[in-house]
């Protein structure tokens, strides 16, 4: 089977998803100050940019896998719709987390660890597609290249860290989202870097 | 006319509908543990695990059928828009399902019935497509192979599975759900050994 | 330019605003009996059923209009942006028609007036596309026939009925309602008849 | 990396976005006279047809600088979301200058100001995507034509427009958008008389 269905499917879940994300920013209906009204609102403005970032960066990656295949057999789509799932898991996670946050406690290690779940869903997504790939060489395109070691041991750290940062946020929420930020900050300078260094 | 863009607007649809499935999910606002908020959720999270399994599953078929379909006419339009009719009704079906199954009585009755009735309306738009698609073989493209009798039972038991599953519902909700779910994991096991057979 | 990104961005339009519909049907939270509060949505229901049936017809007509088109110019793109804005208004038209017909009175006078308001909207779009396509026949496919006197006497008459049937709305909302829907079963036969004459 | 996925991609967020709006229409659940209620939803209807005008605008011109490109490296894949996500944001914006400009004092100088900073963020996104290409020709078509002169000013007014209608917004909210709006009007002129000197 061609990959172009499967493409446009899953283009047009991550369209959707991210789209959804505005849903979340509300015109506030108050007699107070517009200005303070929506500064009160800074959770849900920090959700919508840090979901937009994270479903922005898993598209350019998604976009990246499937730029090798040539024909996707039913088991690879299966993992992709597992991706897929936890794609749309991502405005969830980071509306819970946007919201409880801030409370410290229980409540704020909990949310943190829930993203941190859907972040792990996330990569477990992308590991299942790249070793099916891996595999069934017979699926990639002919210009596709082998995977590498270091673009596995690069995959592969971020699935790690993801799963530290599930007990690390009943420790501290705030650092296990730090840790999130430093992955997210090394998955896109390393991909323009890559991008560099390719050109 | 080409089939380009019935599937690019059915993918549309399977995306647009498999993505709304998190708008049921609820961002709780409480003052009670995060953890036990969430919990009482659960048939929040049942329902969309539900929903995403199953529409995920059409698409694959409907993948499946228009993969050997060259040319669209305008009863196979209807009839495809028959079947995303029924595609988009079941979020709000799982949704009901998930609310009410846990009442018992009555109201798991219905719920269940409602469920069914929806895959029901699913299993009679794939009939129609491929009941039309056999008749009208100049449709089809030059690698399709006519749909065997070992193809026509399997979609043929699904839509009776699912009729028989509707006055199940009012004896037994809990059983008409179950062998929804045994329906579903044949649907799954049985497409990926057809493609080691066909590999 | 090629009509490919246009297509595309119409299919998407469509397909989000068909299952958009889906979001008017709520799961009634309720302690009467489940079936007795399905029942007591019905208006929900008949207008999920009506707006995903206009929908679909006009997406079919839509996919006829553009099968003959080969290249688009900026003033295609706005005509084709104006039916597209006709389209995305009329599930609230029809929410409006649906929640308001049954109360009587100068309610559901004007809630027909406005549904039928819609309409005109869309057989303007699609007079504007057709004209515009008439007078620039560079920009049609080398297959694409010129317009019939018949088409335009089918597509014109479309128009008229819907304009008609805003004063009638103030005289008889049910009689405008029902004229309505004999111009959909018209298209529908229509379209179905003129490919069998085709082939 | 060919340009067709990134179209994909963007026009599904598009199509979202401008279906979307139609949200902010509510059926009014009203014991008044239904004409009346619909009467007092005015910023709704008004904040409806803006943003999709906007919307539509930016479409149009995504589709004629992508029209150029060949082929997309990921620093402009990060710049094209960067666009989008200012893309989402319309709808929000919107919502909140026709709920609120109409209140006068701090209220609608606040909601103006926020309207041309979510219009500033798409015009930084346009001209980061031009910069971009200018500086990277590999990436262009071969029939696209470089840059002129005449087409930075053009772009570049808007942004320096749209800045200015920041400050303008706390002294006279209504100059602001008025300006806002001579510019799209500028913008669609020249985009159907550009048209007609290529013809």
């Amino acid at each position: 089977m061609p990959t172009s269905r499967v493409e446009a499917f899953s283009d047009g879940v991550f369209a959707v998803a991210i789209t959804l994300l505005v849903l979340d920013l509300r015109v506030p209906i108050t007699s107070k100050p517009l200005i303070t009204a929506l500064a009160d609102e800074w959770p849900a403005f920090a959700g919508f940019l840090i979901s937009f970032i994270v479903i922005g960066v898993v598209w350019v990656n998604h976009h990246g896998v499937f730029h090798r295949v040539a024909n996707v057999d039913r088991p690879l789509l299966f993992l992709n719709l597992f991706l897929l799932m936890a794609v749309v898991l991502i405005p969830f996670a980071t509306a819970l987390m946007a919201q409880y946050v801030a409370h410290g406690g229980a409540q704020a290690e909990v949310a943190a660890a829930m993203f941190n779940g859907a972040q792990v869903l996330m990569a477990l997504g992308f590991q299942g597609c790249t070793f099916w790939l891996d595999g069934h060489p017979q699926l990639l395109a002919g210009h596709a290249q082998p995977t590498t070691v270091a673009q596995r041991l690069r995959f592969g750290s971020g699935l790690l860290v993801y799963l530290l940062c599930i007990p690390l946020s009943f420790v501290s929420p705030i650092a296990a989202l730090g840790l999130d930020g430093v992955v997210a900050a090394f998955y896109i300078t390393d991909q323009l870097s890559s991008r560099r260094t390719a050109g």
